[in-house]
């Protein structure tokens, strides 16, 4: 496989660039960044320090033609969970990495002194440059400035203030084709750029070719069997286009599984003011884009602009998750208050969901009162202020747990659950518990499976099943996360019997290789081997991979209680 | 063994007494606590949920006439830390309920609602009563109170405000023979007992009979012998005496072992503005009381009343590593200052050694400017008002460290490091990683050897020793705590061969027992494994028996760095 590595050591702002070496053949996106973190990061180092490494890898069909395949990955050890970390983004820059022909920016050390860099990548390299200007600044005037500064076809990589002051819950955030953001979310990856103290990172892809495809023809073929298999499953050809992640405001309180007032019921009596539907007839009459790619070459489209009352730009990316955070777990039910806050959070630099949960725990905790979007918003804007409090939530939902001693806080490893109630969908609860990147829905989306009956329905409310069907998904997760193809693929790959052949077909046209289907699961098995491994060496055990004990208390509907015991969940482990 | 267990369940308000059960023979205060948290609390619990109970235990010899044996303990899980914690205390809650025949309280479950209870323990037991008038007032407002209530012989456990809000550096007091207070300091028992809702507890000893002593001839004759060996001891017979434990600022700073400015060097230019000695000349001066004990029946008396310029009352248990916390770590090198930031302290009922520690970290982090005292009180008063900043600090620092990415934070599993530099001072790196407490040099003191050459000289800038040290000590050290002895009667146990003898023989004379010397260091033994298994069981690895990673950095004036590996410090349990 051809390529480079770029090294880019902040402790002596110097920059080395390496061939792809031959240990890492075969491996890009999370895969990639999983596997240079454990192999070069310290596992106890301090995360903020200069030991841990930030990692950035295009997928392995990042920037061919191939649908939904823009996503980029970032590694490093987090300073949210402590816990090895990857978090993967669209945008524009992954496909611009890959034509550049970088397999993966290393970022290592940590300058002496205040004052923060910048990054510019191109095909004549990497170079560092003092910045003083945009620090300070928000990631939308980040953006800006630098499209006026260095052109309208600029790559972007930035963090807001959150970054800037280390909070555990800042994100990465991602230039768009339109010039807004998407963000590599959670586990406060912000925080470990910030302490390497780079502001931004952009990428010029002028005179870089495209990239190349050993095989184009058998490529071709394969990735209109692909597109055809995404866009014939309800789910991504439907469901997700029509109304965004946000469909599932319904259909989770439909399954008694939508988390309210932190987690005290699975219903939410309001449901119909943040959901889906309701988002898609504002934004129709609004004149805003119900559909949306996050990347160039997304045919799911489940993004869209959700404008204000006046018509102007407020959010892109709007997510079920978010919506969920501030709507039922902190009962502020105003989609254009939340969507504010969406914009708020971009342009800080927060993960929503981190963020949405560490609210509603705040609000539990007293600091403010459940439902009161005011004072939330305000909350947020202390974040970006850097104010005590902003602290305290700009540190995610157990730091506000530790400061107004709050029992009831949902995370995992440190980092908060997000928007689907485990005791009423137990297949998502065993993922929370056992994926290596603390509670994290994406890593093995056991709702498909439980609610919407992808790839054969599992009982939600029965434990009958829960820890194989996270154990395939996680496995199949962390290969598709790999390969640079938008999550929502594994509906298909789950469902028609088409799309796994495509995609491995895709793999060996694109690097002239001659893997197979079984190859592609051993790939996702042996990353959350290698990333289980890291966590071992940092000090985690299995009684890390534990919900917070308030979930022994049953939640209406069902009346549903977390009911695993611990030797069941390790099981999960036991391949 | 005689005696009887209270059990407080504050779930149902309801008390119960039981004889004090054969499985917990021979075992009295930290012996005792450990034990039965560890029996009866699940290690994963939450620390302020329902699971966690808070045991207070006399040592075996309080209450009764052998010197020093004042003390009580106190355990739990921490909710600093996360493992189990014990933490002793004079003055005269201990000997009362020595008196009363109470070998443990134990306090359950937690209330529904956000009200305050109080109980009172007398000769007709335990009472639980409703609290509104005392809740949000400081300690010494609840022990006057309470005086005035009560009668001035009553005995007070309580929390300030900072308990009552849960925080994890919240500390338990205890009133002493004066009125004044004395704090089971460390670990964040006070934010344990807030989350079972008891602002205070009050003792009565009216028709209590003396302690029972089965041999009273042979008690006063080991006892004797035992005195004779405390005062004969240079340590605790001249310096402690003389000059409190703040002798140490001058000892420490010529050792080069006095971590200043947030552990940048060894020695600290000012030092002599904080001295022993100064503070000795300040004190008289003002017409204090240089020497003083913590509890009736102490003859080392290295407490002292500190006034201010007017001869009012300031402080009094004025110790070493608080005024190290303010005077070399964070700068403020003004005595008078320090004492009124400890009065405030004791008021908000908050840890000395954790707040101070915290203090020079968020100075180190730019929320405040190294030495600036008049920021530092208002940062202190804010921790008793729960203001945002107030309860970053309140929470200790770790939790500074995390709300403004600082990664220079002395802490061990998230307690903070006091004042003796591990790098200078080998010996006590080796406590502060091992102890199951958390970094705490009252473990397994072995600045003693490494500095006083109490029991031999070990060199505290070579790892040769240190590891036997610090284990022989730590179990030494959890014998003492089980006897209700001031850990200050090591120094003669050390270096006096008639002083083991004659604390075996008091032992044995109280129950009528037939102890040896070596059945109390095995006491020490089984208790270290039995809070070690506690912690494992509630997901600590030797990962955690490690110092933070700027250890490596050379400190002046000795250069020297922390260099034992982690094999060689996990060598503290091959035993």
């Amino acid at each position: 496989m051809s390529g480079k590595v770029f090294r880019v050591n902040m402790s002596n702002l110097s920059v080395s660039i390496e061939k792809f070496p031959a240990k890492w053949e075969g491996l890009g996106g999370r895969g990639l960044t999983s596997t240079i973190v454990a192999q070069e990061v310290p596992p106890t180092c301090h995360p903020l320090g200069e030991h841990n490494k930030l990692v950035f890898a295009p997928g392995l069909l990042t920037g061919t033609p191939a649908a939904n395949s823009g996503r980029m990955s970032a590694g490093a050890k987090s300073p949210l969970t402590g816990a090895i970390k990857e978090s993967n983004v669209g945008g524009t820059a992954g496909q611009m990495y890959a034509r550049l022909g970088i397999r993966a920016v290393i970022i290592e050390g940590q300058p002496a002194g205040d004052g923060f860099y910048s990054l510019h990548i191109s095909k004549e390299g990497v170079s560092i440059a003092e910045e003083t200007e945009l620090v300070g600044q928000g990631n939308f005037a980040v953006i800006e400035t630098l499209m006026e500064r260095m052109g309208k076809r600029i790559g972007v990589i930035s963090i807001g203030t959150a970054g800037e002051m280390k909070m555990a819950a800042a994100n990465i955030s991602v230039r768009d084709a339109e010039g807004k953001i998407r963000s590599h979310g959670r586990g406060g990856l912000g925080a470990v750029m910030g302490a390497k103290k780079i502001k931004y990172i952009t990428l010029d892809t002028t005179d870089a070719s495209e990239v190349k495809i050993a095989d184009p023809d058998q490529f071709r073929t394969a990735s209109r069997a692909f597109a055809k298999s995404l866009l014939g499953h309800p789910v991504s050809g439907e469901g997700l286009p029509n109304f965004g992640t946000n469909v599932l405001v319904n259909v989770i309180n439909e399954a008694g599984g939508l988390p309210t007032r932190n987690f005290r019921s699975g219903q939410c009596e309001g449901h119909d003011k943040f959901s889906g539907e309701t988002m898609r007839e504002i934004i129709l009459e609004r004149g805003g884009k119900p559909r949306h790619g996050c990347h160039p070459g997304c045919i799911i489209q489940c993004s869209q602009v959700y404008p204000d009352k006046d018509g102007k730009y407020l959010t892109s990316g709007f997510e079920y998750e978010t919506i969920w955070g501030f709507g039922a777990h902190s009962g502020v039910e105003d989609l254009d208050l939340i969507a504010l806050a969406d914009n708020l959070m971009d342009d800080i630099g927060i993960d929503s969901i981190e963020t949405a949960v560490a609210v509603g725990v705040a609000m539990d905790g007293g600091a403010l009162s459940f439902g009161d979007g005011a004072a939330a918003l305000r909350l947020i804007r202390e974040i970006g202020e850097g104010t005590p409090l902003g602290r305290i939530v700009g540190n995610g939902a157990a730091s506000v747990g530790k400061a107004y001693g709050v029992t009831r806080v949902p995370v995992v490893k440190g980092q908060a659950i997000p928007a689907y109630d485990p005791r009423a969908i137990k297949g998502i609860g065993i993922t929370y518990c056992t994926t290596p990147m603390g509670a994290d829905h994406t890593a093995g989306y056991a709702v498909a499976s439980n609610i919407m009956g992808v790839g054969g329905l599992v009982d939600p409310l029965s434990k009958e099943g829960q820890v194989e069907l996270s154990r395939s998904l996680q496995m199949m997760t962390a290969a598709i996360d790999s390969t640079g193809l938008c999550l929502f693929v594994a509906m298909a790959l789950a469902d028609d019997p088409e799309a796994m052949p495509a995609l491995v077909t895709m793999l060996n046209a694109r690097y002239g290789e001659a893997l197979t289907a079984e190859d592609v699961v051993s790939l996702g098995k042996n990353i959350l081997l290698t990333e289980r491994e890291f966590n071992l060496a940092a000090g985690f055990t299995n009684k890390d991979d534990r919900l917070p004990e308030f979930f022994s208390e049953p939640i209406p509907p069902h009346n549903a209680v977390w009911d695993f015991s611990g030797d069941e969940i390790d099981q999960f482990w036991n391949f």
